[in-house]
């Protein structure tokens, strides 16, 4: 089977398109009152229009079993409707030894995520059970978009006689971790400086890049800063902006054309660039 | 509602007991087939000589639903036998904003748990929305017990021109973010020396310290050093060890005998240290 680098360089080459869609359904917001049917129609709205979905476990475990359920149809609904999207399950996991083993095995097996969020805290061990998934991507976190990133990702680290914030210590790490083509890492919109020091760090590496919309990240600077030397490999993420385009009946078409505009705005972007789809 | 730190002492002093039994139920160990049958005999048999229960969401997720559904028949089987028992979700969660807010409501809400492990790694604004439940106890990942914890957690960090450890860059927030008298920390049996550290910064916390047994934790060192200035406040987790005593039909009985035993043994490491139940 391919290494998910090239599974989700595929996605993207048939959909043209580095926008990932994140699956945040929030009862408080949703037009309809049932989670599932409102997965499905912005799945259907929005199928040829993205590379990726990202469900946020959360908002999925926050409602409990009927959560979970919902999260369970959600799925089937992606792989009918989206067969070649990856969808990457939002859940920041991660433990040691046999229990990050349970953890690849919940994600990747039963809930059949392509990729994960992961939390490199426990360091390389702890990965290694994900990592031995080769078709499935781990994304790590390495600079998120929240102010208070800054409390702990920020601090300077001198390692190997060098001296730089955490995360960027955590890039250098994820590059060398990356020995199946399956690791990425995430890094908010909202800090476009430091998404081009982490890909000077990580040439290779897929990005995943919350925060662009409804946190107010910088799209084109983020994009620029945050692809690869083809452009590509950085994977736009938007979850309110597309979800809660409009919160009368024409959700899902509202839904359909913010995905749209945000994936012309990125294509316009990429041919900027010198870098169009082929 | 009583802080979190006191309802723990609470716990721990009407059952005269620091231990922690982990509760990771794992199909390929257990000498019942069924996951709630297998902790209800463990409950039933430990519940008077424990002060708190850790289920490890891991083991449950890894299982689907069915896997939840244990967890929940668990949960309520706890508190109906053990009432005064604190239970540890642990999912070593965490993310921003509004992510972290569902994650709270899951765990506190929905699971109802008393406290849960959290990841650090996003920072104080992240981990908010858990501290909010003054009654609840957030356990912040501090050092872990396994061989690559030090490729993060030892990180050399310079902050307020000290350098140290990553670890204890993040024991010494977490004494600050401990306005509610909610905030833990995790620091593995398998680092004495680390504990004595931690305990040095934070003289308040309550420290989750697993690692004993299975994993070969010391357990006089990391009581010594992990303990409060009253001997207290110190939860000595163990999992395997009580768990798989047995693997035969008397597996209930051997699980309260190896709690039992771990009780005994952390209770007279508390009279040397001139610190008994009173």
């Amino acid at each position: 089977m391919a290494a998910f680098v090239e599974r989700l360089q595929a996605a993207c080459g048939k959909t043209r398109s580095l926008v990932c869609v994140g699956l945040d359904p929030d009862p408080a917001r949703m037009p309809v009152p049932d989670v599932l049917a409102f997965n499905r129609a912005i799945v259907d709205a929005t199928a040829d229009l993205v590379c990726a979905y990202k469900p946020n476990m959360a908002f999925y475990e926050g409602l409990g079993f009927e959560g979970l359920r919902a999260l369970e149809g959600t799925m089937r609904h992606i792989r009918e409707r989206a067969p070649s999207a990856v969808v990457i399950g939002d859940g920041k996991r991660n433990d040691i030894g046999n229990t990050a083993q349970a953890y690849a095995k919940a994600l990747y097996e039963f809930w059949g995520f392509d990729a994960a969020t992961l939390n490199p805290y426990l360091g390389g061990d702890a990965l290694e059970p994900f990592l031995a998934y080769a078709d499935r991507g781990a994304f790590l976190l390495c600079r998120t978009s929240n102010p208070g990133a800054r409390d702990i990702q920020d601090l300077p680290v001198t390692e190997g006689g060098v001296t730089g914030p955490l995360y960027l210590a955590i890039a250098r790490k994820a590059a060398a971790w990356n020995t199946r083509g399956n690791v990425g890492l995430v890094v908010g919109a909202t800090y476009p400086e430091e998404l081009k020091q982490v890909r000077a760090v990580c040439p290779a590496l897929p990005i995943l890049i919350p925060g662009v919309g409804a946190q107010g990240g910088e799209l084109a600077a983020s994009l620029r800063n945050g692809a690869d030397a083809a452009g590509r490999l950085a994977l736009v993420n938007s979850s309110r902006q597309v979800l809660y385009a409009s919160k009368g009946r024409d959700f899902a078409e509202a839904a359909r054309k913010a995905a749209s505009t945000l994936r012309e705005q990125i294509n316009a972007v990429l041919v900027g660039m010198g870098k169009p789809w082929s």
